[in-house]
């Protein structure tokens, strides 16, 4: 046994590192080997061995802007790995891991305590481990890099082709009622769920990766979401705003723009509309047509709502 | 030319992405492809072709922690990848890419321009492309991933044997002086420089990684990072502090507590020592060699130094 007799000269350094032993280490240990990963938490960097491409992408959220302090921290660990995880299924890809920083302005232990209950949810969920990260003194914030693996055909934001379908995975709002939900009952319960615990679409992602021709995940809002998918793909498109699925009408401009529900928004050759749609419902999953790209622009169909000014501009 | 007539229905979030695009893109876009980079800013994720094992690191940098607010921005931007670069020297690897997180309470176009600047400058003297990250508002905070190639032999932390010799690449303190200079100064000159823009090690990790046994980076002090060498290493280790180089004796406790320096602090076979001198002496290169490895525990020889006292503690 090795005796490191020494005491601590920095207490915050020394605290850091027996706070990520403690609550940030092992998270997922039993996928490293599969997923491969040589060397996780503990050294200067992780070393992935995987012989494949990779797939990388960060999100960051911020206390107050992309999630309330008041949240269960079981919660914010989740939703910021959660949020992070969507951008690999957005690329029909598979998780491999993800390195976490952690910024809080003290230490906690109940908070700590859930907030590792959290990162231990998704990586169960998701089969990824904790390969590596930060912790620092701040406001309080928190960074995930993912890493995923593309599968035989990866998603673009940039394959839409004039005559395509624009297709969702899934209705939006969610986020939007859930956070409301929260607002008001301070608990988790069915409505608040989906925004406590977003589920990034990562069998959805993988089973249309084959055939859609484009896609992007609905983080900012259906608009702001398909604005880059067609600046991307440089083609128009003309959205049924009917046709979108939306959790709570009465919300509809609300549902819409809030974003953070982390849908699939998508497209798919019309000659492919039909395998897509029975691939999909064998998995029992659904397939909502919004849409048809083509033309210069975005045009808005139905866009009924008087509140949405901004939008009768394309028109 | 695709024409989008959409206006802004979420000012914060379209002005992201136009931010992302003038200031966060292009960043080192000659090296994406010699580096394997297959796609990088502007979809859900990037994509990575590289063949090899690949090294990854996470870094966080919070204003009033980890760098002054009122540090020019390309300072600040400059630093933020040295510190994550520090990591893949440590490891003996060569740097592939980056990732980064910027989170800000405002836009300020010059203070973005300069932090343009300072992002410009390590990518150009590293060679790797920035590609990906997030942008988020909230207090001033930079985030990053960076992913490197490990080299035929990979340094971690574990390899230190006993009567392995102690070394270190260069001096302590510069850092602290340097700060401890800005802070009066205001100004980048000889002495801030250091801690203005920090050199991570790169080369020298790489020319050590085939003759060293074990390796770490100093970002906490000397004490701290030996500490986690010789606990991760299970062997203990007595170090000479009058062989320490430090730039002010004047300074010497906080010279060697401060941290910051990015110097690596690695271990050799004596066997090799001859021939590691040899090898750094033909690039201009020294090694100071300040301890030896052994025993069961922590010991500092001439620890003169009453203010020290946590490290009597050891003897």
């Amino acid at each position: 046994m090795l005796l490191v007799y020494l005491k601590d000269t920095q207490v915050n350094i020394s605290s850091e590192f027996s706070i990520i032993k403690k609550y940030l280490s092992g998270i997922g240990a039993s996928y490293l080997k599969s997923n491969g990963i040589e060397l996780s938490v503990g050294d200067d960097c992780a070393v992935l061995a995987t012989k494949s491409k990779l797939l990388i992408s960060t999100d960051t959220s911020v206390s107050g802007v992309h999630f309330l302090k008041s949240m269960p921290s079981k919660s914010i660990s989740y939703r910021a790995v959660a949020t992070a995880l969507s951008d690999i299924a957005a690329m029909g890809g598979d998780p491999v891991a993800f390195n976490l920083s952690l910024v809080m302005p003290h230490f906690n232990e109940t908070w700590m305590q859930d907030f590792k209950k959290g990162l231990q949810k998704i990586s169960k969920e998701f089969k990824l481990p904790l390969i590596g990260g930060d912790l620092a003194k701040g406001p309080l914030q928190v960074s995930v890099t993912v890493l995923g693996k593309p599968r035989k055909k990866t998603l673009f934001r940039t394959g839409a082709k004039p005559g395509d379908i624009l297709c969702l995975s899934g209705s939006l709002g969610q986020a939007y009622i859930g956070l409301k939900d929260f607002k008001a009952s301070r608990s988790l319960n069915t409505i608040s769920k989906p925004y406590l615990y977003p589920t990034p679409q990562i069998q959805y992602g993988q089973i249309i990766s084959n055939i859609a021709s484009s896609a992007i995940d609905i983080s900012d809002g259906l608009i702001q979401d398909l604005t880059h998918l067609i600046e991307s793909s440089k083609v128009g498109c003309t959205l049924d705003l009917q046709e979108v699925p939306i959790v709570d009408k009465k919300y509809m401009k609300q549902c819409l723009e809030f974003g953070d529900d982390y849908k699939i928004l998508y497209t798919v050759s019309p000659s492919k509309l039909k395998v897509l749609k029975s691939t999909l419902k064998s998995v029992r999953k659904k397939c909502h047509t919004i849409g048809t790209m083509g033309g210069k622009k975005l045009v808005i169909n139905n866009n009924s709502f008087s509140s949405l000014k901004s939008w009768d501009h394309f028109q």
